[in-house]
């Protein structure tokens, strides 16, 4: 049986790097910073004084409700770099006071209701995953109480159309489960953020994740069919079609909604044929701006790579083994019913007409997509899953080590991109002394890309917040001052706020707030996050 | 100088087939419907009785408001069906007090401060090529009077970037406006809806339209990067942005929103490189059956086609020059990128594994995209563009001339087009005695087709509308009860409101009407479309 999940940091106990894997990286980055670097021990659970639940639930809910020290503090917090630090300094000051985990829609209406009478803030919780403090109860005592909405045993595939290749599936699945059910009938969704294993599809429609396909589909929001949302005030459910021009969506109000307007409990999913043939080169570059120049080209010729993933020269050698020299595009294309040679070659002619040297390259017919991926491109795919793991470890040595991500047109990029990383590069020595800022494009699309950020410091203990939050506040600002969104794929929560405050239209701010009240009038789903508490 | 816009049908004043052509085809129908058919004379303004206007404007408006009958009588009805019955009929009985003509923002604003203030309706006008009733003033003694807002003098691309590809463009500019102005720059917006030539940017984003590509971006949502809508509360200005997740979209609640939220005065569209390449091949098909799965398997491809047009064999014999045996798929690709010879070979592929007997195939550089087609999809093309003409014509000659769209997913296809086409065919026989009932595909998603219907029969002079309404209704219900959707590309207007009700959850129409109130508290803004009068 797998283990159970960390309260405390990514994964299950037991994953990850061990300490001696771990306290060889403090070695090398403790040289690179100039100071020894040593690992705080995880926390215990019997080292946590969680404050005893503020209410009592109705004996109906009992059988449904937890209070178990493990699963609080497992709820209290998502995965930010925040998140670790407090988890590691044993803070748990907000825990929920009971985690609920509904068996079915009636558990949650249940939930819902007594909630709403009792004043009772509920957070919708999928993997738990949030790096934006989304599923964090940063309430006082505006609320009566709290329950972490866990909706971990909604996790089937109900329903399989094979026709239409689509599926109706439970919020609660996590990635890995949901692509084990499809393989069977030849689909995928091939949605993988980097979260994948530890997310769920509720998550990722709540939070518009961004996937897989680096250009074209790379929200979840184009593979949404339809979907059940249950509020407060009653059910709604969209209709399952494969386009409308009925009045405005509305599965697009739920995508994004964070928990905020309801509790998504299913969808029908757009899916795909499992890949079959598969094409790739890798590309360096000796500079970031001819590198840049290629992704504009790739993004706008049609051709529609599943992946065009740029690294700067930093990110190439962290990441994917290169030598800090050049850039390095990954470039892919995938497909279940056409070998792709003619669409690499095109792509291979627009790498070079930007300057791109191609170091390998391949196009071929695969048995399945789970196997190991060679080169560049399978370096650099391990350690993309592998980093949250490594992340904790990180904090645990005292290393600052967390990403933001954004979009912007390309008319902007040259500026934003020097403003950006200009400002993070300033605040980091401001307030680290010294790191390392570097950014990779996670998507692209033809009029801009995604570009991604990644900070690497030495912090300081006991002052890690402090130091992330004024670095933080800097980027923010440099990313909506410069054109940018505050997020591109890791939603708003608690966190981005004050910038989605800046970013989004004042009065569609007012007609959300209205919207919810519709359907939340009690104000108790996900308070704060998009809609300001009342 | 172009003659000015008719009052009572399509396009301008001179323009459509002329009587003679039209007595040579009311002698044909007439033959087919064993009856005779006489041309009814279109109206002429000095026959048309208008109510005066209701209410007096405020000095301050005068030069940006008309009572000019033409005018009046002009923004009286979209052009649907019914819209032309009542025209030849004489019928203007609620056309709007005044016609505004507003130059800039702040003459719209100005309008909804007044209208607001004196409870008069606003009814936000672009093209006026609705078909559902959109911008008909249906509302009785419900308000103090109705302005028809027409954007007409907002017609300039304000701005271009080349590099992202995008523009921000006025929304009362006419398609062949929008793209004279975009092709000196290599761009183009390539989105045709069969309105084109008399309908405008704020009209297409308004009402979801569908355009030019077949397959993946078939509606104007996708197309949409930022927006400015003006609200009786003021101004809102959505972020220009490639990608965004920081919580629900923002553009995609005024896409659909069919001036019942703001009026739509600017937007910044991702447009595309102008083709360079083109390939094409006909196809005809022994069963509509196997026609559609060629459909679906090219739907599922990837390959993407920017046409996939199925037409029956009826419709493949009256628009497309067909012998009325065979089903026609008219598959076309376009790139500004790559020649397509290995796109349009797996197509073809695709077409003979399903039974597809290709009659005409090219793929070559062309040095424009204005030319003539050849072969079957010319003749498709000039039919498509003149059809609305073609309609005018067809009732004045008394023929019952209409059509009704929608999509359905794949998995519900067969048993759907029997039951709706069944229920046409059976209305039309029951109201008119006889007549056709025809369909093609529109556009095409991996998980379902838009099937397009078109309906033609002897009408019976006087009792048209009581004939039509009652087959709507018919086919309708059947679409609802069916699983399909109740529009994909006409809008929901006053004539679908009570499809509509049936099709979108209750919950999420509590939520746009308390969204709507927000912005529109006095419920000035198209009263009737999407929210209820209140």
């Amino acid at each position: 049986m797998a283990e159970r999940l960390k309260f405390w940091g990514w994964g299950r106990e037991g994953e990850g790097p061990d300490d001696a894997a771990l306290n060889r990286i403090a070695q090398s980055l403790g040289q690179r910073f100039g100071r020894e670097l040593e690992l705080v021990a995880p926390p215990r659970i019997d080292e946590i004084a969680l404050r005893p639940p503020r209410l009592a639930p109705p004996p109906a809910l009992r059988e449904i409700l937890s209070a178990d020290p493990h699963e609080r503090a497992r709820h209290t917090y998502g995965r930010s770099y925040r998140d670790i630090v407090r988890t590691l300094a044993r803070d748990f000051r907000e825990p929920p006071d009971w985690v609920a985990f509904p068996r079915d829609a009636g558990d949650v209406a249940a939930v819902l209701d007594w909630c709403s009478a009792s004043r009772c803030a509920v957070i919708p919780f999928g993997g738990g995953s949030s790096v934006v403090g989304g599923v964090e109860a940063r309430l006082g005592d505006a609320y009566a109480g709290v329950v972490s909405l866990d909706l971990a045993r909604l996790d089937r595939v109900l329903e399989i159309d094979r026709s239409s290749r689509a599926a109706r599936i439970q919020a609660g699945i996590l990635g890995p489960a949901l692509e084990d059910a499809l393989r069977p009938h030849g689909l995928t969704l091939r949605h993988y953020p980097q979260s994948f294993e530890f997310s769920t599809l509720g998550g990722w429609i709540a939070t518009r994740s961004g996937g897989h396909f680096a250009t074209r589909y790379t929200h979840i929001d184009e593979f949404v069919e339809s979907l059940v949302a249950l509020t407060p005030r009653g059910r709604l459910e969209t209709r399952r079609l494969p386009g409308s021009g009925a009045g405005p969506s509305p599965d697009r109000l739920f995508l994004g909604s964070e928990g905020a307007l309801g509790v998504i409990t299913e969808a029908w999913l757009r899916l795909q044929d499992r890949p079959r043939w598969r094409a790739r080169a890798d590309a360096l570059f000796a500079s970031f701006e001819q590198a840049v120049a290629a992704v504009r080209a790739l993004g706008q010729s049609g051709l529609e790579p599943a992946n065009c993933r740029l690294l700067d020269a930093d990110e190439a050698a962290s990441a994917a083994g290169g030598s800090g020299e050049h850039a390095l595009l990954l470039l892919a294309f995938e497909s279940a019913d056409h070998p792709l040679g003619p669409w690499l070659e095109r792509g291979i002619e627009i790498l070079r007409d930007h300057g791109g040297r191609v170091q390998e390259q391949s196009a071929r017919e695969q048995s399945d997509d789970g196997g190991a991926r060679a080169g560049a491109a399978g370096t650099w795919r391990s350690s993309f899953v592998g980093a949250p793991y490594l992340r904790d470890g990180m904090v645990r040595m005292g290393v600052l080590s967390e990403t933001f991500e954004t979009a912007v047109t390309w008319d902007r990029f040259a500026t934003f991109h020097a403003a950006v990383i200009g400002a993070a590069r300033e605040a980091v020595r401001e307030h680290c002394g010294q790191g390392r800022v570097t950014c990779r494009f996670t998507h692209v699309y033809p009029d801009g890309p995604a570009p991604y950020y990644t900070v690497l410091a030495p912090a300081e203990r006991g002052r890690e917040l402090e130091q992330w939050d004024a670095i933080k506040a800097r980027v923010s600002e440099a990313l909506i001052a410069h054109g940018g969104t505050i997020t591109h794929h890791h939603a708003v929560g608690r966190d981005h706020q004050p910038w989605y405050t800046a970013e989004a239209p004042a009065l569609f701010r007012s007609m959300l707030a209205a919207a919810k009240r519709e359907v939340d009038p009690a104000g108790i789903l996900n308070p704060g996050v998009l809609v300001d508490v009342t």
